[in-house]
């Protein structure tokens, strides 16, 4: 990566807490991998390196000029519409992928997420909690913590409710992008840093984290922990979990392949291979004892989920007479139904 | 049916997206098989056939005429109300139980069913995702999500947020009707066209899709899929399922009968009979072959549970020693908390 | 208790029904075993018997002077506050710990548990369903159920929507109270009346009744039920169900120790002893019969769950090759992840 090329950068409306300091971003337009000269002209003015910048008038004036000697006229014509309205407009340039280091750069790389300019994975995100604030999320957006109780009375003593929706360090996605081609039955489950690919539909009980999602066509109504992938055509079924590796799971970084079904109330402890289905009700950790049976029900070996999990067109189920946990081989193709996903 | 005679009609309250096309459409007061003399006058200025039209100031003349000759003077006092308000003011008519053609049908089928006027399979609702738009549900009502980026934009810029709440084709019930004699802990977690029974509790992790829903008193405290229907004082334990047949499900109808127990995260792929439990955690689906005991737990067959699922008053379990899952008859009587249940 | 002292009081604004009731009180600073000169001033006024009085003028002007007298002015202040900005200003004293009696008693006992002043099971709360209105909880505040049709339709037809979030006895808590050091990602899911330990983060699919909650650091990805209290350093995985006395469930009062692990989809019907884990997707009722292993695998006992629920650091488990349920000894620590969990 030369010098002058930037990684990615985003004009931001910021919230500021009580003391004045910035606790949450909205990049409506952020932008990944810009051209070299669009580089060149925002590095010109704020400098080669990771940076925010708050936009006041002199700036506005330096960065439109420099904009526009490399014809970039709709971005200037952008940042005149934001500046002009809103007297809290920053710009973040991330010229290099180093860990988040401020609230600004942290929200930019989520939305990056979001708006399906980067994978999951494909950022570096270490770090994040510490970088996030835990704020409440109210109908008049983000507040510090430490300024809620003050709002919250005014609110009342005026006859009004402060609706505080989340108490968290992430935000819902939609209230910053909804990509297109998606449905989302209830949004207060899926973070701002998700990954949605087109053809998406979250039920209400599906859920998705950061830095997680869906590659393309995909029914979830189970939970896409933190850094889980799911491939294209796959239904995770209703309360279905993929466990996480940030708490509680193990150390197993876990995916569902393409064309795979998790039952509803199932639960995966390990990746999930093309064309596998686990059905309704089991849990298979990585650590799982399971019988591998051929196509007849002859049994081939005993063997850890973790160890026969690049198999795919499996079915992982539980013997309901003798209580054990089977792998068997798998031909019936999966299919999603047609008319409930050719609609989004 | 007489041509004379509507199966049903509402004047509706509807959101325009900015091309101006009807996107949405509240009923407050849908009416289900008018009377003759009350359909007379609405088709004889509407026409005979499935209509919806747009009330202007000549046709609300039109329709006031008809119904005053007719002595429906609290629909025309209901009329006057809305018309005078609002210029957003439309009455739909179904004449024939057709496949939804429009918005304005289907959203009258959906309210006809939540406001308790016809119970879920006995409406025509074939082609039903094809007819509804997939729109963002916010604060500021219905929104195309081609306009949303733009609406977002502008809060934020104004100081404000857009909060989307849903982005699906079927809203939440309860910002439409909410019906006599339930609770429904969080509303997010109920569609338009769900059916409640009087004495429904619907808990926080409790759902209902459209075209289903509980016949009477019921604790619903898992997730009853599009089309099943829960009888009377039944309970769905926390997280439970019950296997809808729209997405990776399979083809049996699923129900569940009365004095009915589903354990908490437990499931069930096929219907249940009156007075069964399922033990909690314990899916079973139509194919699960289970081991059929008598009194005395004496094995009377091994047999599919869609083969067996006929019988009443048996309790559905795994063994927790052997694994194997097993149906045993059933005496105790399963009663609701009444404290719970008497004060909706 | 001497007569003279208080077990509680609060000043709060209420709501009231369009008939003129109240329906909902927000007590901002509840105050739990006030001092005694601060009771006598108080119960000066106000008689030394539970009681909730209206304050209007005379009676705030009563107060003041009392309170004055006993150096109380900052709650003073506080009064002043409240009742020069809103006519809707109550005291609610509770003398004695009796079952609530009236609306104002039973949000003044949820508010105390919430703000952390006492801890769950030490309120007499018998009776609660009965005294609590079922509301619906909106964008404009609590509204009673007869009035909710006509404002629906009149906010449509201004060309807004009402927003109806909740319809139930309980609100949400953190439109009351937010207590310091927690995360709810999704506050939805979490009732006035809960009790959470700093340190708690409630994600999207925690969730937790009143009169229950957690003592200290704890991750709740899974249902925390009414009465049910979770020890510190303990984890409750996605979509993990507590079973409740309330419904459906048995007689058992659960809890949950410290350091234990209640894995994804899994569930306890019996109270969980400190450094224990169930491991995902399994359910242990107090009546599940399990194997008790020692630490070689030698069968000790069958017995049933809560026969044996007094045993400290063991693993339930579901032989994944017999389908027997065992316990067995456990010797790992179970610690958070410290990343997540530092940053509250």
């Amino acid at each position: 990566m030369s010098e002058s090329v930037l990684h990615s950068f985003g004009f931001g409306i910021v919230t500021r807490n009580s003391a004045g300091e910035i606790i949450e971003v909205y990049y409506p337009q952020p932008v990944m991998n810009p051209e070299s000269s669009l580089s060149a002209a925002l590095t010109s003015v704020c400098g080669p390196e990771n940076n925010t910048v708050e936009i006041n008038d002199v700036l506005h004036e330096e960065l439109a000029e420099a904009l526009l000697r490399t014809s970039e006229s709709s971005t200037v014509e952008f940042l005149n519409k934001l500046a002009e309205s809103s007297p809290a407009i920053i710009l973040c340039l991330i010229a290099t992928d180093y860990p988040p280091q401020s609230i600004s750069e942290a929200y930019l790389k989520l939305h990056l997420l979001s708006h399906r300019l980067c994978k999951p994975h494909s950022l570096n995100l270490d770090g994040l909690f510490g970088v996030l604030r835990n704020l409440a999320w109210t109908n008049e957006g983000a507040i510090d913590l430490n300024d809620l109780p003050a709002r919250q009375l005014s609110a009342r003593l005026a006859g009004n409710v402060l609706e505080v929706s989340s108490v968290d360090k992430f935000p819902k996605m939609t209230n910053y992008i909804v990509p297109r081609g998606v449905r989302i039955a209830h949004t207060a489950r899926v973070r701002l840093g998700a990954y949605l690919g087109e053809g998406t539909t979250i039920m209400h009980e599906g859920f998705v984290n950061f830095n997680a999602g869906t590659e393309g066509t995909a029914m979830i109504e189970g939970r896409i922990s933190a850094g889980v992938v799911v491939g294209d055509n796959s239904d995770l079924g209703g309360g279905s979990s993929t466990m996480g590796t940030l708490s509680g799971g193990g150390k197993e970084i876990i995916s569902v392949g393409k064309n795979c079904l998790v039952g509803a109330n199932a639960g995966i402890g390990f990746p999930l291979a093309d064309g596998c289905i686990v059905e309704a009700g089991l849990y298979v950790t990585a650590g799982t004892k399971v019988n591998l049976l051929d196509g007849v029900g002859t049994l081939i070996k005993t063997a850890k989920a973790k160890e026969i999990c690049q198999l795919t067109d499996r079915l992982y189920r539980r013997n309901s007479l003798s209580g054990t946990v089977e792998c068997v081989p798998l031909h019936a193709t999966i299919s999603l139904n047609d008319d409930l996903h050719s609609h989004n």
